[in-house]
């Protein structure tokens, strides 16, 4: 059965499509047009992508999506949820890590500099410059970890490093913010190793960023 | 070895708490006054609370804890994490929907009307309004799905439904907006269902909220 993403333009689809490439799991995409509304429709309970389809089964937020295949699919390509509890538990504190505190400064910054002009909306210069604040702060914790640990959940790449990718493309692509990864040098030796793997690569050529 | 959870009197420490108490698990826990700023430590990297000490073992992110615990005595206590790889995937999209539709307007609410009074922080009611307003279109949703489901994931009670009750517990006491709820039959009969648990009292018993 062919996985079918929804959504794939959006930074959050890739996230889901990095995985499947990672556990090479077949899958094709099927384009939303959320400037149409097409997402405001029953098979998007809160109006967001990704959703999933695989058979008869359905999934939305992209980060339980990432979890389903990379549990489903542990012996196929690279181990992405850690070798023991331990390690898992890990993960998904890196995860949350992602989801709480790099994530939402990040998308204020998306959504103020980028998606706010291009819909005609006034930039907020102070938001923008609170969630550039609290976005560095955020780094410099990272930046301690990662003098100790090769990736965020410990030697291993792991979904926990997969969840920053599509986001954090924006510092260094449209967003023009990539001093905040190239002032700390253990972030940046971390971003270099995890943005260069195949599978991103792969997720740029096949789906350019929707902005 | 017994857990030690940090800061117990805070709601997101109740979520590990609880999970701790349904699945029988020996824990102890240690006060964090986060007035006085022991939160602002190396231990807690992002000043958050709960942080856990398991032996040697330290993990934060409330979430990310209580997956770990119920993965790690999954055959203790009540299955948490749903039978088979599809429950589970449905178990984390209602947990990541729980952290990002259901917790933020509600933790919105309590910061406007529970804590920013205690602090002398004049309540903003533009603000009050927008929260209860999107809380109130995140409870439409779950209304449909509890028609048809039992609990969040399904027909058996999961981590999904677990991590909503210390939040939710505030829309019934202090918030003073229980209408959401039982405004709602299907969610009102979800809430009853899940925050009449004994562990749920136990925790209540034990751990006055701190608000």
């Amino acid at each position: 059965m062919v996985v079918k993403v929804y959504g794939q333009s959006f930074a959050s689809a890739k996230r889901v499509i990095m995985c499947l490439i990672e556990k090479e799991i077949e899958y094709e995409v099927v384009d939303v047009d959320l400037l149409k509304g097409e997402h405001k429709s029953p098979q998007y309970p809160f109006g967001v992508v990704p959703v999933i389809e695989d058979g008869d089964y359905k999934l939305y937020e992209s980060r339980a999506i990432i979890r389903y295949y990379a549990e489903k699919y542990r012996s196929q390509g690279p181990e992405l949820l850690g070798k023991t509890i331990e390690e898992r538990g890990l993960i998904e504190q890196w995860l949350e890590v992602e989801a709480h505190n790099f994530q939402p400064p990040l998308y204020e910054l998306v959504s103020q500099l980028l998606f706010g002009p291009k819909l005609g909306i006034p930039t907020d210069p102070k938001s923008v410059q609170e969630n550039e604040e609290k976005l560095a702060k955020v780094l410099d914790v990272y930046e301690e970890r990662l003098s100790t640990a090769k990736y965020l959940a410990g030697d291993a790449f792991s979904l926990a490093d997969l969840s920053h990718i599509p986001f954090g493309n924006f510092l260094v692509s449209t967003l023009k913010k990539e001093y905040l990864i190239r002032d700390r040098e253990n972030v940046s030796r971390w971003w270099d190793e995890i943005s260069s793997r195949p599978s991103w690569k792969k997720v740029l050529e096949l789906y350019p960023p929707a902005i």
